[in-house]
């Protein structure tokens, strides 16, 4: 750490901390500015009709001259879902790896851009120079192919930025996270460590992804006789390049379905990141050549989505797969919370139909891509952090790694529990938060970005709750008639052929409200006239049914 | 069994079957009915609004003269929740333990009801005759105090239903099971035996409570420093009694808070399932005579319910208690699927503040009050029926438990999976599926029971999606003339105020339908002139935003 450097340091997440996805960290060092990942977030359960949600980059598009450059760990959504958004106001050049970049490019096919992104191929173990920076990419094992932690060089020393990661001695591909290269830049000093936290509430490793394989193995052996479908996360390669060795072995094809995992199957392959014996796959439209002992279908929804294609199958509704008593169901998965009941009631409906399921709460089927406590442990040995940021989680689990931090003998003062927005500053002096930045949560819902916000939802959630009743009429303000109405029509409050006696009360309280305003004399106050009908209806309302629907007067002067 | 009896036995499961929740079971034998439960659920996340859900008891009604009782297993909602509403129209005298009884006393003080209602209170090893039927009360363990199996004597034979139940061996109360009279009656000769499923997916033994009584002294031995918050289900007796006991032993004071825990904790006193030496309770709003590290507080909120107690503790709004760094909160209890994220909120809200947190992913804190496999076929050991059917769970529960039946050498045919509505009838014959009675959920919204029904959800989670535009006019449909709007007014579709330039596009687009109807010439059809404005508005916004907001016309003629 060159102590005369008088610059500071600037570390910015937008994304990621208190929050589960939309990582995004923002490094600043003068006159450069660079991005580490661009993720996206999926919205709350009160964030009702929103598709996805993307972090607030209004600092980066009012310092977009800055930007040298966006720097990705590796191609799961929560890194880089928020790209074909973010480039629509600043395209700096991205860079990432084999993988992580076919995955982009997919993705983008979907989108219209103002101006062609830059898309840069790096491998684990080359360096980026952009502007004052220098980011080394090096190579970390994690649930998608290609994942990589980076070690960004900055003028006051080394900040390591970890990624998405687990420690797996026994690799799929053959290829472990390099610690050793984690350890040599510890050796030489690291200024800065930013960390995952995903799993650290969690005691001990995590296993190997050949654990799965096992079960698999196990699984396979033991339904000889049946048709094996198993769903899991498409973009773990390294778990379908699993299924479709046993399958290999045991003399079954494999047949892909479901949109994104096809999609992926076939980037993996074209790019070299799975290995399909000749003969294996077929076409899922060909499956009905074979017995159904002979195949595994390999497919999506193992999170329950509903329109997946194991949604589909479970529910009869798959063009070409209809599931019965000789078929065994694998849910290579854990259910992400919130998602335990989509699981649920795929789980069910294939249970009625007599189909064996199996899950990870009653075989090891499935395991985490993310670090245990000892492995959060063994990445701050290896680089021997001066100062330490977790990231990637909900407060919950920032505080879990902070007391990691402690056990391994971090002071307290060096460890710092930042937030999106927060600034931490670093100079020769040391480290400190200072100020903040936006930042926040921009809701997509279908075309629209950021144009449904508190006041939409609130809505939404009233809307939702108890439905809503609107009143019409017409009235002659300046002579303070009630010319036609009030017509009251509601939706989502009482089915309204069985309440016509409470809708005929609601048009009398209605009349009452509009005729005591419009009687008081003119000037007829027009927003006097709404709230009274509002306030008398809300309050008959609730006495008689204990429910608030929204009441909305729409009062038309004629 | 006597052969020779000519009369059939109907048993129709009015809940619980593929569902979690509302349980209710029929037995009918000739002019005599009696119930087994009566339960609420809780609503599925797309019944939006809904508060609770009880079953359909139309089948109950019509045949109300036949009714001889109904007899309650425990005291859980999911067992009594729906007493009160099934008591507005049916008043058939209730059977159940003293404690089950006392929660519903206490519940019934909220609702108005057009009669008294007739509680009978049964001790365990007690019988009721009633009808044909005889129905013997069996000591169970649970999660709540007086738990109950019944052995129901019919002309035909036995049945066993477990209600809820597990095998504690070590009970708090010292008081277990009676396995030994349930082997007795198998000895001679069980007809049908229906038992929960909860926990039919689980391996193994569920631990005993007093396991939870371990971790207590655990966590409140190298706790010493702090105020220690424990957060369970108010029904769990032994639970606080548990808290109770290792805070006297601890020197500490125990203050109860929210209000079902102080209601229950004040009744299991009461009725004397709960011992507290003297002066070891003290009301919540004395607790600042004493030291942090001398009080125990024993909340409700342990499923990150808003406005529980330890919900407003979290954040700042608990009148009594504010929480920080001297604080331990500890959650004994499990998510209930669906609560995760509730619970998640919580556990964050808490880390921020500086207070630590534990719960049952980190220490044993909480045991599940359900059998896990080794004792559902305990209970067919000892039982020994002629058939099976299992109840209470989904059908993933349902067909897991059928499993182990057949482990256990109960045939495939003599097994019945049910549903609700569905009737097994049993004669000397035989047993078969014979037909269905109506059944089905019925919902609370407020005050309403039933008055909320598909078509009302349906539009409630539209409404939801993509929120609402109303369009209002005047028209003249004898002159075919536009004579006031369109108005457009939404709600939770986009934020108006940054949108004028669409709602401009709305309204015309509106006028533009209206005006064509209009002058197609009269007489003018308001519905073609509705769907038209609905039709057009719908495409334009779909192709323009991707979204689907109801489009709710109101023309008005004058």
């Amino acid at each position: 750490m060159p102590k005369k450097e008088k610059g500071k340091l600037r570390i910015i997440p937008l994304g990621g901390l208190n929050e589960i996805g939309k990582n995004l960290t923002v490094m600043e060092y003068g006159e450069d500015i660079i991005i580490v990942d661009c993720g996206l977030g999926f919205p709350d359960e009160d964030m009702l009709g929103i598709d996805l949600v993307i972090p607030d980059i209004s600092y980066l598009v009012a310092n977009q001259d800055k930007i040298r450059g966006i720097v990705l760990t590796h191609g799961h959504e929560d890194h880089i879902g928020a790209i074909p958004y973010v480039l629509r106001e600043i395209n700096p050049p991205i860079y990432g790896t084999k993988l992580t970049l076919g995955i982009i490019k997919n993705k983008l096919t979907e989108h219209v851009l103002p101006s062609e992104p830059q898309l840069n191929c790096v491998k684990a173990g080359q360096t980026v120079r952009l502007g004052q920076f220098s980011v080394e990419f090096i190579h970390a094992n994690h649930s998608i192919a290609d994942a990589c932690c980076l070690a960004i060089t900055t003028p006051l020393g080394v900040v390591v930025h970890s990624g998405d990661f687990k420690l797996d001695v026994t690799p799929i591909d053959g290829d472990m996270m390099n610690i050793t290269r984690l350890g040599e830049i510890g050796r030489k000093g690291v200024l800065l460590l930013m960390c995952e936290s995903t799993n650290a509430e969690r005691p001990g490793f995590t296993p190997s992804e050949r654990k799965v394989g096992k079960s698999l193995e196990y699984i396979f052996s033991s339904n000889e006789e049946k048709r094996i479908v198993i769903a899991t996360f498409s973009s773990n390669v390294h778990r379908v390049q699993q299924i479709i060795n046993v399958s290999a072995k045991h003399g079954r094809k494999v047949a892909i379905t479901g949109r994104s995992m096809t999609n992926i199957v076939t980037a993996a392959v074209e790019l070299g990141y799975m290995t399909v014996p000749e003969g294996v796959l077929v076409d899922i439209n060909e499956i009905r050549r074979f017995k159904p002992e002979e195949l595994t279908l390999v497919t999506t929804g193992s999170q329950g989505e509903p329109m997946s294609a194991l949604y589909r199958m479970a529910f009869g509704d798959h063009s070409q797969v209809t599931l019965g008593r000789n078929d065994l169901v694998v849910l290579s998965s854990s259910a992400i919370p919130g998602n335990e009941k989509l699981v649920g009631r795929i789980i069910n409906e294939l249970s009625k139909n007599g189909v064996s399921v199996l899950h990870d709460a009653v075989v090891e089927v499935h395991v985490s891509g993310h670090a245990c406590q000892e492995e959060l442990k063994l990445m701050q040995a290896l680089t021997r952090p001066k100062y330490f940021m977790p990231i990637h989680g909900e407060y919950r689990h920032l505080a879990a790694h902070r007391e990691l931090a402690l056990d391994m003998g971090i002071e307290d003062r060096d460890i710092f529990i930042s937030d999106i927005g927060k600034v931490l500053e670093i100079d020769a002096k040391g480290a400190r938060f200072a100020g903040t930045v936006p930042a926040g949560k921009v809701l997509v819902d279908g075309y629209g970005v950021g144009d449904v916000g508190n006041i939409v939802l609130r809505d939404r959630r009233h809307l939702a709750q108890d439905g809503l009743i609107v009143v019409v009429a017409s009235v002659d303000t300046d002579s303070g008639l009630l010319l036609s109405g009030p017509d009251v029509v509601s939706r989502g409050f009482v089915y309204v052929r069985e309440s016509e006696e409470l809708m005929d009360e609601v048009r009398a309280i209605a009349a009452e409200a509009i005729n005591r305003c419009l009687d008081a004399g003119s000037p007829v106050d027009r927003m006097h006239l709404k709230n009274s009908v509002k306030d008398d209806l809300s309050k008959f309302l609730y006495a008689k049914t204990k429910r608030k629907p929204m009441v909305l007067p729409v009062i038309m002067n004629i």
